[in-house]
């Protein structure tokens, strides 16, 4: 018989809910407590996952409570993610642990080698067709691996309330490109150059981000990678990866709707692509709670943690730099 | 809160174990009972369910199960339904409800207008790639229809020792063709012509079967189906349907188990198509659970019942028919 | 120096057109003469082409004629067909020789084993990618050839005009498929078993013909064929082969008119089909006319004459009983 | 009756073959003359061409001559161009017009506004597909352009003793793509990023060249397009234009060798694409010579000449100051 975990939700926000259900759903864990100030959010949520609502103190009070799942907004993860650490918890923590790699740094005792399991939750790595293809390419189908080009474009911008608090778009958006990169190189770039504009929507460029960006990393061993971002695609969701090695390319295209394709004098359509996230991805967060299970149980080390998050945060502030200085950046060696 | 429907399995067979799975899982459900002579087979499956076993008879005396799930095996489909309907339970069977169209209008009464809800698992209906084709066929998305195009390839032959018991290639396996022509066309054929052989393993025609067949249906209105069948195709479960109308064409394709190509200067390879039925249809078979939860509650009729069991029987028997004559059999009015 | 063939077009038709452009643009023929009684459609073609018109007799007179393409109606091409022969040239004859197999017969000793090399021109034998498609096959890529799926619909139907004289679907339309099955499975199929409806133009009934069709031909190997003919599709001219095999499939698709794909929130939109057998397969005209020279320069013997004229009628006969008896009909030997 | 228009080709290497066969097939041209200084080159192609062999002064001195194909080696075109200018030729020049944007400049009085009309070839504005793309484009089916990835990659390096004398990798390889982006864009870049590497075979590095890079073009209006390049893809020729717009994307895909795909358990195998250039783009070399015989006809401006040549190059030369110096570099107004 399997073992259950109990463990605690922190946040009722989107992704709370999205954890929370598929933790609840789990017969691997026993979610107790879900931890979020705003009451009139806790309560439905709760009410819907079978848990009780209590204190982010209480519930680590709670010394059978194994892990936590922080999902509460970006600026207390780090926070929560040290407090829960250090009263013994395993962390499941949504990306990013935090925006600035300086206070990540200023932590790293705490987290390079935490006391117990950190997870941060770069998703992506555990979708099925993003890892068919890293399997396919560690497995040299296509040789050795030289060039990468990872599409990331979002169906519409997020609210604008959002865009201030968000890093901007390398720090938010970006940074999963960047993780990916780094999983499927298991190399960081030497140095990274970046062009991005506002082509979206003018308020963006009001509220001090761009919409609209590329990039090119360029790795010490001649690889070479280009990252295509835009807030609003008017297509979807589009989430590709194209890895180009020494004898052919491995190419992860965007699942569709539904495999239905119409077919008439105006030519062949086939389903849309999914309109965001949590569509396209639920397949890699029910994967990533199994990990934490895995970890929970001792079966798993953490496929990301401090050391991805601050290298995908370096390669952020590289970007950002370059973006300023108008010429490539040297990516800081994490 | 939405309400939680007491519901019992029988059969803890490959389906038994799929269908109790899902409902274990659902927050729909309390499923309180196996119901599984074998021993060796209930207990692994109870446990993992978190359910009781128990006699089929002591599982129907408790007043608070609504619902049965029967997946026992086929012969038993039919008593242990029509015992379920008397002591007041609604009841999911596994398709057939029975093979022999005789003994299905002997119990007419009982099974037409049960005294409660009947549910007949033709589970492609819940596909829901199927299910956007038809939604588009019957908004006219290529005006009227005209001919149909239906494949079911397996991938392999079932094992030998079944061929004998399993009511031969058309009650079997066609089946499903049938009851999806019934469905895309609201319609019953009214002559059918079927021609099929035996390709696959000679042991198979021993056996008294064919394992390959090519079918027509010809409808009172002039439309035309083709219905194409293997037992093995070489290349994975294929399962497509093709509507063509007066105005365009609608084409429901395999998903495939990855975005992923490769490309290599040998072509462009898609990831293979499903192995099989289990992989192929997960989303069908939780859709119908959650159908037979909304018919629990009130909020649904069967999608499919003894009507649609008769129709798709009569189809059998009528292409049995023309095969053992060589000639187009008339369909039997259901 | 590649020899030159003097050769002459007889019909300035549709056909004749397409033909007598690329007669003329290869550097393989000299065309000297058109041979068409309209003046008013003679002059206009043989001013493009670049040759002289004149009567058939003028024609075959000149001795130094090697070839004749006939083109004209169809009525008329087994009397031109016999008359060429008999004066010396090789002919290449639009399909069909005739639409009579008794008259085929009645000359079986000049067109079996002919004077001069006779290519009835069923062109679907060129196509670059039905010879793909056949290459492979032979090769033994998807294993013994089991099943076939030939499906034939066009985009719209022709003049009623041309209706009564067209020999019905079956002789004028599903020839084509009928050839195709022979030329892909080298076999002559034992029965064949039709339906056919009229669903596109009621008119198309009145004149005594049906417009939507599915046959199924069964071979003395257990060989099974389906053929799938329509005369209106609603999406273009589409021309598929699918044949099944005991280790996978191969499948020969609809070219389209650009790669181009347009990607919107509605789905992903390719290209449309051809419209019509002139756009989609100019290669195999080409090809035809080329292996005409191969044949005049003693290169090559003709891929289809009198043998396969007679075995792609036979067929349409045998289905055109079989639709009027309502059973399978059993195909005359050639 | 159409014009028939007399020309010369200069050069018999392969691309004035390819030239050379097109003019001599089309009704429009008389192919009078084949100036190559190589005689074992010139005899055998204009033998199969049926022209006479002259001198590049004698075939000048030809009143009846209304225009020059100039297909000779790279470093001869411009002399060429310009002696046939002045003798009152219409020019049609294989690209690149020369490799120095400097010795352009310098015959600008005679280049930019010629005494008879100058096309250079950059041949992909005329293949079918990419005319297609750029027609919708124009039409705004996706709105307006905001970002541009044009993929150019080789199935395998030139020969090395190609490398020296190439120009390099921008000049040209690249140079399609920077005619490409402003075909399609209507713009000329504001600045350039590239970096490149030396990935396929360290002898191109020895020779001073690179073989694989990205590039990012940055336009005054805002738009960004991305470059990829390499000479050596392991999967063919592979030519895609991706044009991402404020409402959609229009992507134009790789034709391929044929529609056949294969099925088997390892999935669906599409066929090839094209192996290079010649069997990938024989379409826009005819519609080239269309457009030449256009030009002479008085019937249409040459679609590409001076300016466009001397913006590719501008490009070319500016993506290499940038790999130079490691920073974006500015694109040199035309």
């Amino acid at each position: 018989m399997a073992a259950v975990h109990r463990i605690a939700l922190v946040g009722a926000g989107r992704m709370g809910a999205i954890r929370g259900r598929i933790a609840a759903a789990s017969p691997r864990f026993d979610l107790a407590y879900l931890v979020e100030p705003r009451a009139d959010a806790a309560g439905p949520l709760a009410a819907e996952l079978g848990c009780r609502t209590a204190s982010f103190e209480a519930m680590l009070a709670d010394r059978n409570v194994a892990g936590v799942i922080v999902a509460s907004s970006t600026d207390t993860h780090l926070d929560l993610t040290l407090a829960a650490l250090r009263a013994g918890k395993a962390v499941f923590c949504e990306k990013p642990l935090d925006l600035e790699p300086s206070r990540l740094r200023a932590h790293a005792a705490d987290l390079a080698a935490p006391a117990r399991p950190l997870y941060v939750a770069f998703n992506r790595r555990f979708d099925p067709h993003l890892r068919t293809l890293k399997a396919r390419l560690d497995a040299g189908a296509v040789g050795a691996l030289e060039t990468l080009h990872l599409i990331s474009h979002d169906p519409a911008p997020p609210p604008l309330s959002f865009v201030p608090t968000s890093g901007g778009l390398f720090r938010d958006f970006t940074i999963h490109d960047f993780d990916m990169a780094g999983w499927l190189t298991g190399e960081t770039p030497a140095d990274v150059f970046a062009w991005a504009e506002c082509l979206v929507d003018p308020a963006i460029g009001a509220a001090g981000d761009v919409d609209t960006a590329r990039l090119i990393l360029r790795y010490a061993t001649g690889r070479l990678g280009v990252i295509s971002n835009t807030r609003r695609s008017g297509y979807g969701y589009d989430q590709r990866v194209e890895a180009y090695g020494s004898k052919g390319a491995l190419m992860a295209g965007n699942p569709r709707t539904s495999t239905v394709e119409t077919w008439t004098e105006a030519g062949a359509t086939a389903a849309p692509i999914y309109g965001g996230f949590a569509a396209r991805y639920p397949k890699s967060y029910a994967a990533e709670l199994d990990h934490f299970a895995d970890i929970l149980a001792g079966e798993a080390e953490p496929a990301a943690g401090y050391a991805a998050s601050l290298a995908a945060l370096a390669l952020a502030e590289a970007a950002a730099r370059s973006l300023r200085t108008g010429a490539p950046a040297p990516v800081e060696a994490p």
